[in-house]
């Protein structure tokens, strides 16, 4: 075989760099009743319940497609018919939450704050006195908006002490910030193979509490994304209901064994703060300013507030910085003009390095004498 | 890097055997927003829509998930609330488009046929004469159940006399049977990656008129699920609206390249005809008897009855033939007790005379004198 050509750095927040063996793993067709492929999908279930201390009280349900499928299969199902779910929401991905119940017919209502704001746990608390008809809470745990790292621990606390159910979308968080379901109450959690976990897209998944699943047969709106018989068809045989993307959960399954090896959630969770630091420092060494304060920051990915300097143009730069083997990410934001850059992803200190090097060099190129805004 | 031990062919209709080509594409990371993907998805999508001749008038609405995503996503965007749903029932795959539309609250009714038999275009004419609230019928092209090529054109014919509009599951068809949009008069078509076309699981596709996706708008039961919505994505920026699974899709357009090699549907097919005349003809020499006549026989699956010699076991069968390094498929029928073999993937004429004399082996070795049931 010949070897493909050397990829850019993906310095985004999915699909993101992958290690060579996780590609590699790819490179067999897996039977979906094969008993080695059942062990295989065992074990990424298995260590999925254990990455959040779920043992014995959270089931992990696998579910094709990309994160937001998990996202709305975990609304769909576990928010009843005549439930009512409360998000909270400060960037697009809590948005997105609101825009699914709405289009499945679930009663939904939202406390929204500034994209480069936490979500408040106090405006919450007076929302859930208010209105007892809401069922359900969700919540973004890192938004990748803005990489902001929002409360979660109190948005669990506020919303178990009132009796209503927490759903936490934790896409762009999991398995690189903790996330402890024997101190964090909370019913389910959705994310996804191909962020912090570092697969390859192409298959979700929902931690979710056994008695919720249990309690939520026939809930769903759909088919192919209720949670509670794909749950059902993984209790019946360990097999999935509809064809599985094999080859992306092979190299799940090798993702999963690299992260163990890297000292789980707390090593790579290490990794990506200390390519955050050596970013943030960085660019602030070119005059740049990130959107956050260090105490908001996850180390997932950082926006950038765009520079004043006329010479400076996005586009330019994001495919100046492509040539040069890092990919950028384009901004969301309605509060700032920016742009964002990842730091998760198989990338470590030397690749951090290299981006800034590379971004000095594009600047200079360019003429911008300043990051500054 | 190490090759990985030598995999056993997969006699199944999916997930199916792939070429290391195909496998191979999947070495890279690409960025989602990367030029060279983005024409990578454009290339299967116009790809995709030749190959029914739809140009002009078809589009092709990739879809992440396996290929039961892609059917119901069809159904809940393209049937109206207020529509209603005629399914043609012969085989597991018709009842769950039934079950789906059931599910999603779609009015819904069926003609169903025993497993063996073609389903009806002379009674689903009577029936769209009796019932005028029906706005679409759907079909399965192969089902899969039992391997059977149902009557497509006559059904799209007496679908389209009547004003309705039909929906087609090629699922296993797609690729290797000819399907001519601008013969068969219908309005969407859903398949996968991961069967007739070679590819690896994990997407799949729905070719639409595009008259009928621009009235879909609002349709849909479901975000993740809205081909109105998908659509309208790739159409304004070319990319997916969520994370798409990039390494099955860099599978895919290798795969539709291999497909184009063969000598597209033609080729394809010719190859599966004939893996499948082998594979029936060395049966039957072994006293096998195979379920459906040879003018009803896709060349897809075969649906072989169980022998009736007691030393016969399918368990053990089954358990030896994977030892041999070939992947048989349960039966799944309720017209007769028997399991199926597959004739379609990466495999040609060799590997079905493997897998017969792999067959001759294993029954002298459990002591089974005949197939014969
Ligand atoms: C917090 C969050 N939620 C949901 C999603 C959606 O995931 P996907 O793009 O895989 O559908 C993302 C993707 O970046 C995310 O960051
Ligand atoms: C005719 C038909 N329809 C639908 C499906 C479902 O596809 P998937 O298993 O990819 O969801 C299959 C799978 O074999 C099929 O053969």
């Amino acid at each position: 075989m010949t070897f493909p050509p050397k990829d850019p750095f993906l310095l985004t927040p999915g699909p993101l760099t992958t290690s060579a063996t996780v590609k590699q793993a790819m490179l067999r067709d897996w039977g979906s009743r094969d008993g080695a492929f059942i062990e295989l999908n065992a074990r990424i279930r298995n260590r999925l319940v254990e990455m959040i201390g779920g043992g014995g009280e959270f089931a992990a349900v696998p579910l094709q497609g990309s994160g937001t499928f998990a996202v709305e299969a975990m609304i769909g199902t576990l928010v009843p018919r005549t439930g009512k779910l409360l998000v909270l929401v400060n960037g697009a991905y809590g948005h997105r939450m609101v825009r699914i119940a709405e289009v499945i017919g679930r009663a939904v209502t939202m406390i929204e704050t500034a994209e480069d704001l936490p979500v408040s746990p106090e405006a919450l608390d007076r929302a859930l006195a208010e209105d007892p008809a809401v069922t359900h809470v969700a919540v973004v745990q890192c938004e990748t908006t803005s990489g902001i790292l929002n409360p979660l621990q109190r948005v669990a606390e506020v919303t178990a002490r009132h009796g209503r159910a927490l759903l936490v979308d934790a896409m762009s968080a999991f398995g690189a910030l903790p996330l402890d379901a024997r101190e964090t109450p909370l019913q389910a959690v959705a994310a996804s193979s191909n962020k912090c976990l570092e697969g390859v897209p192409g298959t979700g998944f929902v931690l979710v509490r056994r008695t919720a699943l249990e309690a939520a047969r026939g809930n769903a709106h759909s088919l192919t994304l209720d949670l509670h018989d794909q749950w059902r068809g993984f209790e019946a045989n360990a097999q999935w209901r509809f064809t599985p993307p094999t080859h992306v959960l092979a190299a799940f399954d090798q993702a999963l064994s690299e992260h163990a090896a890297e000292g789980g959630v707390a090593g790579r969770g290490a990794r990506y703060r200390e390519n955050c630091r050596i970013l943030v420092e960085g660019l602030r060494a070119m005059g740049f300013e990130t959107l956050l304060p260090d105490a908001l920051q996850a180390p997932v990915i950082v926006t950038v507030r765009m520079p004043a300097d006329p010479a400076f143009d996005f586009p330019h730069f994001y495919e100046r910085m492509r040539k040069r083997g890092y990919v950028l990410y384009p901004g969301k934001l309605t509060v700032a003009d920016s742009f964002r850059i990842g730091c998760i992803g198989r990338l470590g200190a030397a690749e951090m390095r290299g981006a800034l090097e590379a971004i000095r060099n594009t600047l200079a190129e360019m003429g911008v004498a300043s990051g500054r805004p």
